[in-house]
């Protein structure tokens, strides 16, 4: 029998209406978990496990029980907690304990999560080295960033859910990394008060989960709303499209691997499977998505250079002092080629049923340095709904993710498509 | 000899400098205001005088003496500060007290500023009923709203600045009933960080103050900088549009007089002043504005309903559960055409100085409903900056401000116009 820690969300769930299993019982196997794997996997930036316990109790005594009934849900440390301090891992907040729930925490406690406590990012979630988190399968690697916590812990059956943040591919890319489920939902479907701001335009809570049905879960909890009724969906006959992405020039043979594997499971089962070429305007999108986000984050990060700048990492400095020059000319004409992309992609997209496209460049790297986000960064730019799904392997053994996109505002039919494809990819994706 | 309490900043700032005045006794004239005043304005959500002291005292000891140094600045209570409570006039935050700055405010504290207490909002700044704050001038009518105390305070002497927030009319409307200066910059120029959520596209800091100068000395603090490099500016031979707005119909004789005031003042001045008539596609801008309001705040209000809805007044449970029942495929229309006439309106309005509107319908209205957002509401859409000027009146002597608008990120450029426009409105607009 598996080990409750082990367990999704959605079986969790099922045992516990079933009075087989308790919130507290759940809670202690997590807790257990920890202890076994901390001094490795260092995930946690804030955890009081008797908190954590006691609220469990609290939890099994309810009468009416939530949706997220007692399903242990880790936030990374960008993001405020009332009852744990968030630090941003920044000296600037060492201590700082604003007695608030995030939206985002709020809403998940109100369906009844156990949250379990505060897990490492880099600094405010805007540099790609810092965080002590290492890879659960290979601590010589990092698990990504910037929500390298979120994902480690996820990966290594330390918490069952986990929320994220994604400026450009701080969701996508550890989820990719750690082999779990990562989603990205639209911009503006999930409230983002009480998430350390770092570029207005672009940032989104992420989702982590150890399956496609505990997205869906989250997605029901959240209220995500389609812009049109979802249809029934059958992988075969399906038409997804295959978009190599502009980015595709700094993927590793890891990725082509998987991505060409992926493509040849979905034909295999029954879907019709069209390469997708964007256009033109789009190839400029990677370098709009690093003006806005250095624009954006040159206004972020004033208070806190004015404050105590001297605390800054070098490169939080670099992005509060603006050292790339962005113009705010510059930045209104990414933003502008941006909304006019959106609707392109949205019309285009429109015509499948999913786009399939790359998670990141490869395997999670050796060292400290959280990898890059080319992958990932027009998507969130384009403010659509991504998923990234595991499943493959590559030459060192460690997992390699793909993604699915659709059109602002299908989050649900994504997720519906997911539910199909990721059992697939899941099984088969290391068989040769 | 005037009061310390209504001295404007700037003015204030000599007088320190030259250690004429200090931050207590400052501090102290506008606390004695306060006693003689609150019974009728009612405007403070939060003071704590010993607190206000405490940190003048403090101020006037520093040796390095910031670009606000000692200046009392009211917050309105919807923005986070780390040592007063943040309740946003609702039952659902009674006591809350998250002990950290938002941005702005950390931002102001950086510059030496004294912030001063908390001021009156309508719930979540969200509605346009609640709130107790009355017109200092007429104890019957409204100071407008959502930002009702925060106009109040500084119209009323009782503080020398304030912060308010817009998502439609906010800061814009309660500053023209109040007969002060008010700006809304560029959706994006100054970090929202630690506001309220209320519509993620709209929502913007909004800044109080009782004279131009003032309003650029904060534009320096929040580092405000523009798309191109300011010229000089000079009135006569200047561009002026007159844009009566989509809104136009809305407008009661006391704008419209302002207006045409308005208008032969700048031209008596030696400006060209030129009617404006935007393109069909902005008649729609209004209702895109309510669109995207609604459907933005029905996400911002998910955690609160889900929480403790039955605490929510019945306006905000109503945009909390999408009474209006607003698609996201209507969502996305509205953001998408709002994307397309932002450009748009740049171009048009980059040929002129500044373009010159309506601040309000006419005068505060009677009772306490805070007024309509209607003449401000497309410009929030557009993102661009708005400064609102006092100087005219209506027919029963309450003040009627206009409006000044530009391009987004020409914000300095609008407040030197400002300067020029400001004291010709303010010393003429009431004579006959």
């Amino acid at each position: 029998m598996v080990r409750a820690n082990e367990l999704t969300a959605t079986h969790a769930l099922r045992l516990m209406r079933a009075g087989d299993l308790s919130v507290e019982a759940l809670a202690q196997a997590c807790l257990e978990r920890i202890r076994e794997r901390d001094d490795v996997v260092r995930a946690w930036a804030y955890l009081d496990p008797e908190l954590v316990l006691r609220n469990a109790r609290e939890l099994d005594k309810r009468e009416i029980k939530g949706p997220l009934h007692g399903i242990p849900i880790a936030v990374k440390d960008v993001i405020l907690t009332e009852d744990m301090p968030t630090e941003h891992n920044s000296p600037l907040y060492k201590g700082s304990f604003p007695a608030v729930d995030a939206g985002c925490v709020k809403t998940l406690r109100a369906a009844g999560a156990l949250i379990f406590g505060k897990t490492d990012t880099t600094e405010f979630a805007s540099v790609t080295r810092g965080g002590t988190a290492r890879h659960p399968l290979d601590p010589g690697r990092t698990p990504g960033g910037s929500s390298s916590g979120s994902a480690a812990v996820v990966a290594d059956f330390q918490a069952t859910i986990a929320l994220g943040t994604q400026t450009a591919g701080s969701t996508i890319r550890p989820g990719s990394f750690c082999g779990i489920y990562a989603m990205k939902p639209t911009w503006g479907a999930i409230n983002r008060e009480g998430l350390k701001m770092l570029a207005l335009s672009l940032d989104t809570l992420g989702l982590y989960a150890r399956s496609a049905e505990d997205l869906d879960l989250l997605a029901d909890v959240f209220a995500l709303e389609d812009r049109i009724p979802v249809a029934p969906f059958e992988l075969r006959g399906a038409r997804i499209a295959s978009c190599r992405s502009p980015a595709w020039d700094k993927v590793e043979p890891a990725t082509r691997d998987a991505f060409e594997r992926g493509i040849g499971l979905l034909r295999e089962a029954g879907a019709d499977v069209e390469p997708l070429e964007l256009p033109d305007a789009f190839d400029s999108l990677g370098e709009h998505h690093a003006t806005v986000m250095a624009g954006e984050a040159h206004v972020s990060f004033l208070s806190e250079i004015r404050a105590q700048g001297e605390l800054l990492h070098d490169d939080v400095a670099a992005l509060a002092k603006n050292s790339k020059g962005i113009s705010k000319s510059a930045l209104l004409t990414a933003l502008d080629a941006a909304a006019a992309c959106r609707v392109t992609f949205d019309a285009i997209a429109a015509g499948y049923d999913a786009v399939l496209t790359p998670s990141a460049r490869g395997e999670a790297p050796e060292g400290t340095k959280t990898g890059e986000a080319a992958l990932n960064a027009i998507w969130t730019l384009l403010h659509v709904p991504v998923v990234q799904i595991p499943g493959f392997k590559g030459p060192s053994g460690m997992p390699v993710g793909l993604s699915l996109t659709s059109p602002r505002y299908t989050d649900r039919r994504l997720l519906q498509v997911t539910r199909a494809i990721g059992p697939l990819f899941e099984s088969s994706g290391t068989e040769s």
